[in-house]
């Protein structure tokens, strides 16, 4: 069983996407922790609602950014986290926090990266005319959504999408690949060399979607 | 029948794949002229075994990028040129060239738009450990190939492709969008408006790579 936590900060639907892939049988993880850095993320009523460990750390508690993080890592590190999900975490993670977790923090983006980094995305893809765009699980580094790519979704972009009805579009297969992610990552088949990420066994190459979603 | 122009600088596979939709009934135009900025390109052979009129028009022969765009320019509009292709065309347009052909010049470039603009997109794409890379042609603007774009197509990236292995696979499909552009501009049904292109009629929205490529 791999040892996960999950930073939010908002309403926290892929935490409940892990939460169900787990309940279902699909992940072989536990939640050790969730940490919120927002008080009123509904993202807590989800935790209450499953029994799951939840602190709130609040970045307006601490006197700098550094010892905001080193508490975020302590309080994982004591449950003996071992992968550290950012679902909905609002907050660019530093170097101070990330040196606990080596190639450890994955997060999820809406959008095929490098297109449409940063906040937005979603409207960035409808304002831009894409045709397509999709949501990227990826590895954190210190760059804003620019870290190496995990796994890819693409989705069809349409002429009378709106940013919700594209962010709907995306979010439904959001809900698939980070619990995907967690999974291969609770299978040990996750490998990172540099920029490029290998997941041992799967199959890549066919559209639509992933070939490599197994299970979800 | 829609009157079209073609800019080249190399081999010109993109001009052979609308020679070849022309010749088999396909694509509703005639090539009127063919213009290179390299004496050397491949593409003027094609020219040659196809019986296209084409033109030499060198950069190093004009006191100014304007004075040279201003030739090209004129070249095609003695041609009553409806619709410019950059085929290969390596060299950034500038508004005085473009505004004799308002929204009426298209290029050809090999990623999806906006990730990986620029020279050498598929290596890019490979250095940077996508998962989905593709095509796009795009109305030309003054940014580089940033323009509102027309149709995209998707290919995966495999964890074994190199630059080459991924330009063959994203070929096989400019050699399918690039043509239905052209096709598309013949029946008129390319409306733009703003950063947002609109094909009438076209089939949006499912994978893989676009049910709106109706004859390629």
């Amino acid at each position: 069983m791999l040892n996960i936590g999950v930073l939010v900060s908002g309403r926290g639907s892929n935490l409940q996407a892990i939460i169900d892939g787990i309940e279902k049988g699909r992940i072989d993880a536990r939640i050790k922790l969730v940490i919120s850095d927002n008080p009123d993320a509904f993202a807590i009523e989800r935790c209450k609602n499953h029994n799951i460990p939840y602190r709130i750390v609040e970045r307006r508690n601490f006197p700098s950014k550094v010892a905001f993080e080193e508490e975020m890592a302590n309080l994982l590190r004591e449950e003996n986290v071992e992968l550290v999900v950012l679902a909905g975490f609002m907050r660019i993670l530093s170097k101070s926090f990330l040196r606990h977790f080596p190639d450890r923090v994955i997060n999820i983006h809406p959008s095929l990266i490098p297109a449409f980094q940063g906040l937005h995305a979603q409207r960035q893809a409808v304002e831009f005319g894409a045709k397509f765009s999709g949501c990227t699980v990826h590895i954190v580094d210190e760059s804003v959504d620019g870290g190496p790519v995990i796994v890819q979704a693409v989705v069809p972009l349409l002429p009378e999408d709106t940013e919700e009805s594209l962010s709907e579009r995306i979010l439904k297969f959001e809900h698939r690949v980070l619990p995907q992610t967690v999974q291969w990552f609770a299978e040990g088949r996750v490998k990172v060399e540099g920029r490029k990420v290998l997941v041992e066994g799967a199959k890549y190459g066919t559209l639509p979607v992933n070939p490599e979603l197994e299970k979800f």
